[in-house]
């Protein structure tokens, strides 16, 4: 026993042969209901060991307000049990190609809210959405006009047609318009066994004032995974899994700050309700029925195409509005002037 | 097509024709820096659609402090795809002996602050702290004055020796104290390949006035399983995982609020920087030395025992304090009228 004056285990013992872990004098009692508690405990000793400002900034945050969380709501050790139990079963079973604990942070919209908070918007301009788990790397790049859209797939007839400005009303020369979307079934590509084709995708290279179009199928609305533990949180919470139906896009042009997106038509339902709350009001718009022949034919639509898919092409019109680097360079400062304050 | 007003794809008419989830009017648009945040948006819905109470405070609360911390730290992406995967490793790391979420909130200090939450005690009542991993069922009941180590058992000799009182100082009859240690080389039995015995845990039964003894080992430091990501939290802080000596009690007795807690001797390392936080200053406290043998033959030690390890036997003294159950209900009573307003 003299070997071991500090009286610590052989687990220890074999760790303080390479450092000595630095202790702190134990000053102050932390207890509820006076001026110095466990939350002032955690947050001092962070102060005091942690290496990294930002770390620290993150953590005492993190404390702070899981702890007013638990002040306020006071959970039961069978409430705390079931948490744990939730987060634990939540990474056990995430896979690949679908992590529980993302459509978690989705469903609890903040998944969305970092997005925006690293994506500030000038007023005016389209605002952002995550673009979750389907966009590919293959997407074939195809001048504006182009069908991206097989003869087999599933689904409505679909003319998208828009523009890409800035925030002075302006085309943007050199945009590219990577689009991502599902079928008339509510899959996409590579939801198909062995994913047969490239399909419903591509990198739309605009016109030089920003004008750019493209064939295709009508989206429709699809689910989010709810065989695991986020269909127990949506159904404890009254909610469905069902998102909106909606076109991904992410749209660039030299000089102008990347715009990840998704377009949601007005007719779609769940659209108040979305699961991972990316239906801003102002990326839903009407989408019109066109039954004229001849603009068919200027779409780039063959009359019998259209006659054996119902006889009529869905319109779908927007304007993309991208903020300057420079604008948004701008507005980051204001946000890294708040974040530096921690 | 006609077969699918809606426009929902195949996955979601399976579920519909089962039930056709409610939408709701998407009426404001949702962005930061307005008066309508994605918060509101989020707590809105869950306000019109959880179905129970308890769910809806507990998940607005949640919201407003996930979403209250991400504005003030304002995390990146990269940020953000790192907590997902911390989080995603944890679960999957978890096994029926080691969660590893219950070392991230116990190291966050949420375990000490909600068993402290749901434990209110009245002034001068021992504190509390978690039982931990380590508490099992078959600890052997018996009575005050009893050896609990075998003599096998590493360590130095340890006389412990309480009373349990209520709040005004008297005895408490008919009281029961669970303890359950960590050997000298830091390791519970259960530690130890295939358990060869019970050891180091007893359920002392108190004498009529509430006081009782035991003979043991005196215990030392041990580390918390540090080799999987809760070893990376604590690195991250600066922290190490080494808990102070301690001794686990689980005191009862009829007409008192159970206490479960731990004791700590003033000489141990680490109670500065425990990661747990479980090392209330109330309850650290010196422990002595006795060298006289008239001492130890009164404690129940035999001479050549005590001369065969190291000549002394340490002395830990404590008085326990309990809170009738009358006292508590009233305690609660105004906590519960807290959780109410939510």
């Amino acid at each position: 026993m003299m070997k071991d004056p500090l009286r610590v285990g052989k687990a220890i013992r074999a760790q303080l042969e390479h450092e000595i872990p630095r202790d702190l004098p134990l000053e102050k009692d932390f207890r509820e209901g006076t001026n110095y508690t466990i939350t002032d405990h955690v947050n001092e000793l962070h102060a005091q060991l942690c290496p990294d400002k930002r770390t620290l900034g993150l953590f005492t945050s993190l404390v702070n307000h899981l702890h007013a969380f638990a002040r306020e709501t006071q959970p039961t050790h069978g409430e705390w049990t079931r948490a744990i139990e939730y987060l634990t079963r939540a990474g056990k079973e995430s896979t690949e190609y679908k992590n529980e604990l993302i459509l978690l942070s989705d469903c609890l919209g903040l998944s969305a809210l970092i997005d925006e908070l690293n994506h500030p918007k000038p007023s005016g301009c389209t605002d952002g959405c995550e673009p979750g788990p389907f966009k590919t790397d293959d997407a074939p790049e195809l001048p504006s006009g182009s069908s991206v859209a097989s003869t087999n797939t599933a689904g409505e007839l679909m003319y998208f047609e828009a523009t890409v400005k800035d925030t002075k009303g302006q085309g943007v020369p050199g945009a590219k318009a990577e689009m991502w979307q599902a079928d008339g079934d509510g899959l996409y590509d590579v939801q198909y066994p062995n994913r047969p084709e490239i399909n419903d995708r591509a990198r739309i290279i605009a016109e030089p004032n920003g004008h750019f179009s493209y064939r295709g199928i009508l989206p429709v609305a699809y689910p989010i995974p709810s065989d695991g533990p986020i269909g127990d949180f949506l159904h404890a919470l009254g909610r469905h899994p069902h998102r909106s139906s909606h076109i991904h896009f992410m749209i660039t042009a030299p000089g102008y700050d990347d715009l990840t997106t998704a377009l949601y038509p007005s007719h779609s339902p769940f659209l108040g309700t979305d699961p991972v709350f990316a239906t801003k009001k102002s990326l839903v718009t009407s989408v019109t029925e066109e039954r004229d022949p001849a603009r068919w034919k200027a779409m780039g639509f063959s009359e019998g195409e259209v006659q054996k898919r119902g006889g009529r092409v869905w319109l779908w019109k927007y304007e993309f509005v991208l903020p300057s680097v420079e604008e948004v360079v701008e507005l980051k400062k204001r946000h890294d002037a708040k974040v530096s304050k921690l």
